[in-house]
């Protein structure tokens, strides 16, 4: 996963920015808003797809013209930033299962590889915790 | 509780995404958007049946067609989670006893019975640390 | 405080909510949806009388219709929930002593006298850890 | 400061609401919504002052006629509460080092004292456990 | 960074007020609301020259005039508040980490140093606690 931004003497910029496609979701009522760029990190992931399929695009809109999806906004964020750049930041008040939850959803494998590295760390030393005490 | 994602020859498909029929709730002011199909997943809950009481939807509704609900929106969330992928995800600032209110009143067994469980094993907990100090 | 739903027969209904009259309040700038059934839990409330003094709520209405309140919203949160399922959950970010602030400007004595026994027993608790260090 | 809310004869009445003047300040694209007697309760603030200065509130309205003010809104949730109510309530996630940054630039002389004496015994005390440890 | 505030003659005047220049920004679907004043305080970063790069900023606004960013909105407000007031407030529930992505992306190098030192704080912290165990 590459940078969006590039330095070229002394001044930097945001290569794409003119040339981005914006897309829109409706995620469980709250509204995204990002760039097929970012969607399609992941060629193989579900949020790809729906930036190809215009058939499937045109039957799940919203009345703004944003796509539709039924899960969970809060769990989609570390999930879309994972996709903008490429580190996996959760927020201290949510659960790593719920955004494993979320990466299966979305078919990010990446993501659920990393996520399930994780889970499994953290599982080892909380027995480890458990064995030591 | 299947999952909404069906797996064929490498290409992965959202299999109802376009039959799906979307519904949208005003839990105490904040806007969900979920379909049909997830607020039935429990055909015996209180969601599923504002989806078939058409009677009961018409003179229950926002000026913006959204069907209201006189219920806190953030304890909420974790419920029509659990419909959507069946899995008990409780952000870290949000109680137990909170989200079982609000199964109660939607009327979701299962998740009684698993938040019932989950409370139950905590006291147990807490009565084996005091027991053990 | 009795629940909204009453099971007769296997099936279960939530019984009033074609008769609910569905009021918005405006409170600090953010809107919550409710109902007056469930805001003259407390008759004595301020809220309570807020539904039935026709003229107040003439002079204190925003453009579009919703009851001004110059409060904090994220503290009316477990002040609203506590009239709609009579229990006291606070989320863990917010203090106690905010929600009592709230429940003494809304003048719902239960709820006063629930947050000062808990803020007693805290203190007590506090107190004690003191003594025993 | 005193109370919103006088008791008579058992019945309990918010003294000036029918008084109130309303206005909407938009806090960072947040907006929020109180009255001119809360935002003067310092008379020297900021906040008094954009209630005052007629022409200065001309210049700095958004479409929506509420007043932009160029700052954090989550910070200045503690800060218009204190002015609401009195008291200083800082919900667990948020720092007290960010709220006194708010209370500095809104002018809020007490509000100021307060926070810095509350920093002082947070640092003495984390001071003094260094010490004893 | 100097303060925005200045006091003369027992008067104070937030100087600048009527010369403010208002811009909007769209950071994931999220709506700031900040100053060209405030975006240029690091004349070198992303978010002053989108200030001035007018053919930029024609090509990227979304239908309400706001500039389009295609980054996540609450890792977003500590960097625009550090621009804000020269401080660096994190919520405790974000992380260092998330907020470092965001100071590279927007190329603000002061915030970018700050970051880094803190984490270099808290990782050699996290050593000495492991080796003094």
């Amino acid at each position: 996963m590459t940078s969006d931004a590039t330095v070229t003497n002394g001044h930097t910029k945001h290569e794409s920015s003119s040339k981005k496609e914006w897309i829109r979701l409706n995620v469980g009522g709250t509204t995204f808003l990002t760039t097929k760029q970012t969607l399609c990190k992941d060629p193989h992931s579900f949020l790809c797809r729906i930036c190809h399929d215009e058939q499937l695009i045109d039957s799940m809109r919203d009345s703004t013209g944003a796509f539709l999806i039924d899960r969970d906004p809060n769990y989609f964020s570390p999930v879309l930033n994972y996709l903008r750049h490429g580190k996996l930041i959760i927020d201290k008040n949510l659960l790593e299962e719920g955004v494993l939850a979320e990466a299966e959803f979305y078919q990010i494998s990446s993501l659920v590889r990393l996520l399930k590295i994780r889970l499994k760390e953290k599982d080892d030393s909380s027995q480890g915790n458990k064995r030591t005490q």
